[in-house]
């Protein structure tokens, strides 16, 4: 599938559904909009991704797209009112539209007639099916090795570390599957729920409902964590996830050198240990689960200061540790199969 | 408001809503609807509450009603079509229609049809306003005393212990309100937000705003607690409610002789110190809280018994208890004013 991906004044910084879609899906990514870096090239900015020019608008886009992808994800998942211009274009051109937002296209009158029209289809990502239900409290009983990737904070690595260690374990010839929870999981895989967007009581039924799907094909199924139990708005999903989940071990995901939780400069982030101790007393209360192993995004640090973050940090969780990106997935996949 | 309410075949045990608007609204009740237990009286079954009769179908109402209350909370919140009749009836005889189940009633084409053509509300209590987000991590800075009732399950008293707490604070002239999470208690207040239906990102930021709007009337905020961080259903929205409201104190509410979840008899409820632990653990991570109360519920056991157990029950929380229903909840008050 040929894709534009919309990130206006977000990009790549605060772009990461459009990172994650460009690093890890299959589809061919044509262009990025960014009014705000007009003229450059995904590769000036991000280097381990497939390219893509950034351009100012829809109209610009130089050749045919099966779909435009909104691919920022802004705190709270509202509309921005100066997109409407790029998704009214891609309409008329007959492209499909893939949002993300909590904010559903479908139900933008305007929108969703222009797409009747044209004979497009939007798919609101966000959107959970409605039949769900509460969970039964047994995604356990699966014949799988489940693991969950827990994090400091939002915007840690929970979803890139899900990926990264899915194609380590597709290289040793391990059935694994990822487990989708946030938008860009689903967009990149093109299948799962976005448990945030489900309502409170379901959002652990929806977890053990798709981990139930795929256990049956897979020996090792990887679960992608949302926020974090220090966040103050997104630690429910994270605790809903969790004792849906009931998985094997958990990877705990941090930012290097964060100190305050995203968006919430306010509020600090808890110590290391803090973390692995709520993590593992949490779980233990519905299924049992250790931290088996730590991912650190090292991204903005040298490559020697890297190496010192990464066992320092091994040293905080007491387990083994690895930025994935950085360096590989292998020190993580062994210590999950451990 | 005279209502009825709708409880088939699960009253008095299985009828919590029920038994919390006979217990604690404003409501003149004329009638409860329970098939399996026609020709007797609530008092044959609870005697605390006020009295009424139980019939077995709304046609039987002797009097005019107000509107008829769904009463009843099965897991899952699924609607019943054996009670399509009854609410039928009370369409046809122009009364609104109370509704608590996550199933809207308002959604239904037949229902919603017959109350237009009857001029009949239908209220979908668990229906969040549609401008909810995230919380910004700032309930602790309002100028009351905010306590929240957290539980070892569901069905453990929280509801019953806010409404209890209520009225001692109010007999001694403490500007007090109760902020609703559940169907019962927004049946209860005739306001507030049924958090555990609000899409998971939001459910904290439901909390938040609900304190907010209350706080400047209150010197004592009541925050109305759901499930509990060790159900395997429902721990998130208990976590979104605890990050939400930035407690100054948690009361623990727990079942006497509860041995494993409610509907999950394959789960144990943990040691009663691992709940003040993980719940004092997790709250820290954000806002720090202790329990400083326990309610226990000794319905079921002789009044010996019942003292030695809220005796244990307090050594276990290491924090003064009692059950405020049987006894009161003087000595809860006493101990968050503290």
């Amino acid at each position: 599938m040929r894709i534009a991906i919309l990130a206006h004044e977000q990009f790549p910084n605060h772009a990461k559904t459009a990172i994650g879609i460009l690093r890890y899906s299959d589809h061919n990514v044509v262009a990025v909009l960014d009014r705000t870096k007009t003229g450059e090239r995904v590769c000036d900015y991000v280097s381990d991704v497939q390219d893509a020019p950034i351009i100012e608008e829809m109209s610009q886009v130089s050749s045919e797209v099966d779909a435009l992808s909104i691919g920022i994800a802004p705190i709270g998942g509202g509309f921005d009112s100066t997109w409407r211009s790029d998704i009214q274009d891609a309409l008329v051109n007959g492209y499909d539209i893939i949002n993300g937002l909590h904010y559903f296209l479908e139900d933008d009158k305007r929108i969703s007639r222009l797409a009747d029209e044209h004979n497009c289809e939007i798919w609101d990502v966000r959107k959970p099916p409605d039949d769900l239900t509460v969970s039964d409290g047994t995604a356990d009983n699966v014949d799988a090795t489940v693991v969950l990737t827990v994090g400091t904070d939002c915007s840690s690595g929970k979803m890139t570390t899900s990926f990264e260690l899915l194609q380590t374990a597709r290289d040793q010839g391990i059935d694994a599957a990822v487990i989708p929870t946030g938008q860009t999981g689903v967009m990149i895989t093109d299948r799962g729920i976005v448990v945030d967007g489900v309502i409170s009581d379901f959002a652990a039924g929806a977890v053990e409902r798709m981990i139930k799907q795929v256990a049956a094909e897979n020996d090792l199924i990887i679960v992608e964590g949302q926020g974090s139990i220090a966040h103050p708005a997104y630690s429910g999903v994270t605790t809903s996830i969790l004792h849906g989940a009931m998985p094997d071990g958990l990877i705990l995901c941090h930012a290097a050198n964060r100190e305050a939780i995203r968006g919430y400069d306010h509020i600090s982030l808890p110590p290391i240990d803090e973390y692995t101790r709520t993590y593992e007393q949490l779980s233990g209360l519905v299924s049992p689960a250790k931290v088996v192993a730590g991912a650190i995004n090292t991204h903005h640090i040298e490559e020697a200061k890297a190496r010192t973050a990464v066992a320092d940090y091994a040293a905080a969780i007491d387990a083994p540790a690895t930025d994935p990106v950085r360096f590989d997935a292998t020190k993580i996949l062994n210590a999950v199969l451990k």
